[in-house]
């Protein structure tokens, strides 16, 4: 009989790609490339300020290659408020310049991989670090500065590579070969995992943060390695960004 | 020998996902936009209202995400009526802000692996709430309120795992170990199957309903494990929203 | 050694998609749309016209869903004959208002798997029926009512389950069980078959007619079950529509 | 250890697709038509007159289908003079009348499956007769008149049928079945093969050319049952169409 | 225990595809042609001085065929240079008449595959030589003249044929054979070998340079006889162009 990892979920996550016309910038008279600035940073740093007041998070990455120039990441309590934030980006001055050229729903994760304590409210086992851990994951602060990597991936359900039809013990193993190998990225890399079943087109979608770009690659190509991701993971498209403050948005439009 | 299940069918449906220009909407001058206010809360109103005359059913969905801003789905009797509804949308004033991103063709559908007796006409074992529960599969209601997750499948026929090369038995126990986990999501997920073979193309359209979209997640991702799932099936593009009334159609442009 | 089957061909066939630009068709004069429609109709009912002549025919179908709002069907003794026909809808005031959105060309077929006896050129057993039923495949009709459902299809060469590397007898007994559970649905579903090797991506185009759609979706369903089909048979996307008579074209772009 | 084979190039060739926007060219008033046209029969003209210099080829074909109006096919000497010939019809008034729907690189290539005396430059055995036929695969003439089919295919590398795993004689062996096959269709099909390795998405593009359509079909069909295709090669998509002389430019944008 | 190969990284790279809109430049007044080509070779010589000092490396391309007209490489210390190039060249009245048809993000990488002695900084081992080709491979100088094939490409995870699932001396042997294969090639083509592991859709991107195209071709063809090519590697799509000073785009647009 297979058995499903228990998991436990958290904020919603809205990636949202935005490719910029520049052209249609360009021929923009001032008066509107004013006002597209100004509507852009009030609606970034609105969305941005909302982590204050502890329900969630935002903010936005300058993006590298033609995937987008810009990615919006909204981590919120409720899909209907990502669901908000998305449309008043699209009504923004801002907005009109940029088309959605892809995104991203997905809602953070743990799983029973990673603690069964947490998972059978073993009092005693689950302290108080445990516990601030998970939360960390459930309801995670988007890192102030650094480059971003983000991909969807699934596992893989092949004729000999059948992740789902593995017994538990068997995935348990791996996702802690996995994990331990992960957390010899410790200060380096910060990671937001968050489901996508039922939700968008893959299994998770997986942000990673570093201050150095070379560490993004480093973690993902090392842990290609670890049987979980070698044999058993199926990976989508890498986009990679650095974040700015919604201030820099004038610089990053007119630089 | 290969033994088909048998099936039977119900109403067509059609998922019908629009995209919004924004641009062009905040360009609109005021009077353009309360027509197309007007003409889409009046072809949506019109078009849920002949749930009341029982022949068939529409609702209007929220979609979260660049894959559409709008999806609605119409339930009808002949597959024409679902034409006739997907042109008069396209020529309201608010179809003109709109393209059609993407859109799904189906036939809800009950089979044999459900209920030999249903399929024998085995009148004694066919109780009043069998007949009512395929006619609710057949004629659904759209659940009036809460978030959807749709999403085609079509079952594996790969070199080892080919669905269409198993015994109907194999088959129908697979099919009921699946039904079982399905019903474990009782009173928190309704769904609504319909067979695209011939129509779109996977073979099946599945659409998910539930008051918490986590349980729509849950759900996709615990029946995965299941053997129907895991080794023979193929899943597409899925797509989540959340229904709202026509009458709040304003909000969803202008909010 | 490999045995191709025989062969023999008929008419070109030509399968036109196009999709309207509904907001373009909304914003047009009044003027404009008189004339798109009267061209329109005058092509249409030009263009199925030359039936009457045996030399071909035509037929066009409103589609449900995104894929396309038109499909012109033309089957022409020549392929020239197909590229004059679709670049004459081009420059039509209604083909203004459509892009294809995609097309499908190949040539109707007959093969050795059907009738040994025909191809052998032997005249006795080739009796007057044969002879009319193949005609029938080479230079058929397009039934005047009724739905459509077209998708290519091609055979499977994986690397266990190669149709290509079969013996000749096998494949043939497949296509003979194929073949008979197909007549099971005789007076219900008409069929036209063309081969689409070296001419399009796919080696077969397959376009099924029927009263009803509900027959379209049960043959493609229960045939999957076949040996040709389940473990040999690649399909590609799927369309359906329900054909209308050129005369109604105003309702179809009016109503 | 993997023996390659030995291999010779000659002209490189482009296939460059176009979609012509019937939609502008209808509302093109006449001078523009008619300065579109006179500059493209000059463009035509001009590049296939370069065959005279005997530096290259170039011929123009109406495509049939969406995926292409018009297909210019140039060989020339260099990949410069490829690219010089691509620039200059995007600058001609016609140019701007489409848009490069797909294209393809190539270079023209025998390769040591067909002739070890060749690559062994064993002077006796290279007769005058072999010497004029790799010139003519080389340095191709394009055929006056007749249909063209055009192709990319890759030789496959599965894990079980990996072509580039076989020994060099096995390949050699297949090859020469596969060309005595084809040879079978002599009189009647002429083709142009063309490598693409390290310049385009496939491993060759393949133009066929014959006065009939059915024997660009049945060439195709027939050479799937070789084992060098049923079992070893992958087809990207396929193109069909018609020769015609620049002069009937007119007609085509015309008629 | 699966061992990964030691990495050190250099410059980002950035290839920036860029497709012109050849209509719009054809339609466009003297004098916004004039500006583009000022803005643009303004671009190109700044972005190409860079090298000298020593800092980064750019150089544009004009591509054959559909996918690109222009191809701006540039390779940087950091991925923050990469991002304000391109955003640059959007800027500028050059960028307004293309579109970014496609891109792809690296960094230059040397594995430990080549040298284990570099890795173990065994000073006695690494001689200058070493050192210099090393940093020849990091921060590699764009050959100043000639023709570029560009394509990714990753390791292959299939059920049988898995590079991951492979010991670290079994990868080497292959690499090693690889590279001997490579070095053939020699004095006529040089390489560069950026890693995108977590940056981009493939593992990584190789930019090739000879000042012949059928050497380009000739040496992807051969070495995919190579196990590591053969067995264990998937290619993407495929480039192809030629360098060009940026003093020449005049008769580049022009000629």
């Amino acid at each position: 009989m297979r058995e499903p990892p228990q998991t436990d979920e958290g904020w919603y996550a809205l990636h949202d790609f935005r490719r910029l016309d520049w052209a249609a910038w360009r021929d923009a008279p001032q008066r509107e490339q004013d006002r597209a600035v100004e509507e852009g940073v009030e609606y970034l740093q609105h969305h941005e300020d909302v982590a204050d007041a502890e329900d969630g998070a935002s903010a936005v990455f300058a993006m590298v290659g033609h995937k987008a120039d810009l990615l919006v990441v909204h981590l919120r309590p409720t899909l209907d408020a990502l669901s908000t934030a998305e449309r008043r980006f699209d009504r923004t001055a801002l907005g009109a310049f940029t088309e959605q050229s892809t995104s991203y729903v997905s809602v953070t994760e743990v799983s029973g991989y990673v603690s069964d304590a947490y998972f059978a409210d073993d009092e005693e086992e689950v302290d108080t670090g445990l516990k601030r851990y998970i939360e960390g994951k459930l309801e995670p602060e988007i890192p102030e500065d650094g480059y971003l990597s983000f991909y969807p991936m699934s596992r893989k359900r092949g004729e000999q590579d059948n992740w789902y039809d593995l017994p538990f013990e068997r995935r348990r193993e791996m996702m802690q070969e996995h994990g331990e190998h992960g957390r010899e990225f410790g200060g380096r890399v910060k990671q937001i995992v968050a489901s996508s079943v039922g939700l968008d087109d893959w299994e998770w979608g997986v942000t990673l943060f570093s201050d150095d770009p070379t560490d993004l690659k480093d973690i993902v190509y090392e842990m290609r390695y670890d049987e979980a991701s070698a044999r058993y993971s199926e990976f989508g498209p890498f986009y990679v960004g650095r974040r700015f403050p919604p201030e820099d948005l004038p610089a990053f439009l007119g630089g």
